[in-house]
């Protein structure tokens, strides 16, 4: 195992939990919105900090061998649709980027499609989709690695470009069955805790991704113990690359805010590669999914939003980033209750 | 009873949840911004609309007789300061009346001080604090058409400045109890049911106000069916402007953000006063209160935020507004499932 990444900066945080009991309010009354506030003053390393202001956001696509196999309410060619919607600005995810002027990056991971005439969204092509992780594995091991460095190195071309704060989704059909495998094999949980209705699959589809999960779990059950393995046996070269880009993002001490199911469970699977990550990201949303609550759980993560969003490609993540701006405004900008007029 | 007010326009709600089913998203994967949008939609009158732009929010301030009484942790000399600050700029509201370009507006309707050098606060006072309600009615009647008419015509000037969307919140130390105790008279509910910690009183206080909230219902027990004389006996003259404001933008069919417990408590007066004027409202944040959670049932209203805040002065309703706007973005903005590329 190796060493833990320190923490955001203890004594920031420390200052910051001064300072909002110093602000001109009641103990406590802002509320979650004093944790944010002295998370980020920590991540930010001074206090009062400014509120993130170079925010971007990275949409990792790609598809999933199991999503042939009826585990989705959509066809798999729609990931390719959404990669061109996302790049020509009229995804959720881009409508909600300009209203909160965030850099929006979409990379194509592994989406089942040709993409090249999107310059630079194909640059990091792993494969395309990727094994049924039920019958056989997800990556090859040499895929994995890959994945998992594309991730870093995105991480580092975005913070190189000044981000202050990055933002984590997914966008492919299917991507709720690796994420909700590899939540299950982090946890030792049993699929029928975890798996959910994704983009909200019936029952009957429901209980066949239920069994799909369940053989996965079954197949790769004396491999999981090892966070790479895992990813290979059961993840995909999306969720990969978001492994990766999370450990590379809290070693350059950038904080992320995560979006859903997907997110979460990459930072799993990163918190066991590399512990400590988890302390430089806040969950921006609560999913439908079983399994993104036990996740969150395990992390010790509340999400900022609970607004029953299931879409994915960052947008929970985008539509709490103004709640995170307040809280670091409020920290900044309201009065000391020792300077208020007597 | 008065005839019950128009809703939003029911036509283009309708119009707005087809719009949402055919945007490229799986059904219903925007969640409770799905709810949002089209109420929004609604109450502009057209499908798609552009999200508030001209929000204006009006924080209504005055003191209680009970605040001298061991109902706060605060003593009543705060709320006079509290208003300084946020005409200065530096109260909660005002950092993010700021962030999200909005037009904050402060009212001193019975602050317990002297406020007339701050141009424009005192314009519309009443009087100075209100009867201690568990001894004395809180207003007289003259007294109490006074306030709900301030309210009716600030909301009217804030329409005739050209809101899109009114936010409302209060400010004053004390006021929770009042605002629980037209909660409990409003609903039938007893004292304990519904009195919680305000700003963060101990369990002695805590029991002092229950006890003070129950003398108040006892005593005004057989007037309160009559929501003007509940408001006398019970209210303060920030509360009654609050119902006149709400009934007045309703009537304009203009939407309000309501910020926590004593909106939310001026809505259910406002609603027995005029029926339909909830239709026109929409519940920023879940506040720590009991009152406003029995309130928001009875209500029918589910709030955008849960996070724990009881600041007040509009906070909530404020730091809600980007959720709002978003889903207004998205409903706007998205692709539809046909324009997609193949």
């Amino acid at each position: 195992m190796p060493t833990a990444l320190p923490p955001p900066a203890p004594e920031v945080r420390a200052e910051a939990a001064r300072r909002l009991d110093a602000l001109a309010k009641p103990l406590g009354a802002l509320g979650r919105l004093e944790e944010l506030a002295a998370w980020w003053s920590a991540c930010a390393g001074r206090c009062p900090a400014d509120p993130p202001a170079a925010v971007r956001a990275v949409i990792l696509a790609g598809d999933h061998g199991v999503s042939s196999d009826g585990v989705s309410a959509y066809p798999r060619e729609v990931t390719a649709a959404m990669v061109r919607a996302l790049v020509g600005g009229e995804a959720g995810a881009s409508v909600l980027a300009r209203q909160h002027g965030v850099a929006l990056r979409v990379l194509d991971l592994a989406v089942d499609a040709d993409l090249s005439d999107l310059p630079g969204v194909t640059d990091h092509k792993v494969r395309r989709s990727s094994g049924a992780l039920d019958r056989e594995d997800a990556l090859t091991a040499a895929e994995t690695a890959t994945a998992l460095a594309v991730g870093a190195r995105v991480a580092t071309e975005e913070i190189a470009a000044g981000a202050d704060l990055l933002v984590v989704g997914d966008l492919g059909i299917g991507n709720t069955t690796p994420a909700t495998a590899l939540v299950a094999a982090s946890l030792g949980a049993a699929a029928e805790q975890v798996v959910g209705r994704g983009t909200g699959i019936d029952d009957a589809r429901l209980a066949h991704k239920t069994a799909v999960v369940e053989r996965a779990l079954e197949r790769a059950r004396d491999r999981v113990a090892d966070p790479v393995q895992r990813l290979a046996a059961l993840g995909s070269a999306d969720l990969a690359a978001g492994v990766g880009l999370l450990v590379a993002a809290a070693r350059a001490r950038v904080p992320v805010l995560l979006d859903g199911i997907v997110p979460v469970a990459e930072l799993l699977v990163a918190e066991d590669l590399q512990p400590g990550v988890v302390a430089w990201c806040a969950a921006g949303h609560r999913s439908t999914e079983p399994a993104q609550r036990l996740a969150l759980e395990k992390l010790g993560l509340e999400p900022v939003l609970d607004l029953g969003l299931r879409l994915g490609e960052g947008t929970g993540a985008l539509t709490a980033l103004p709640v995170l701006r307040s809280a670091a405004l409020l920290l900044r900008d309201m009065a000391l209750l020792a300077d208020l007029a007597p």
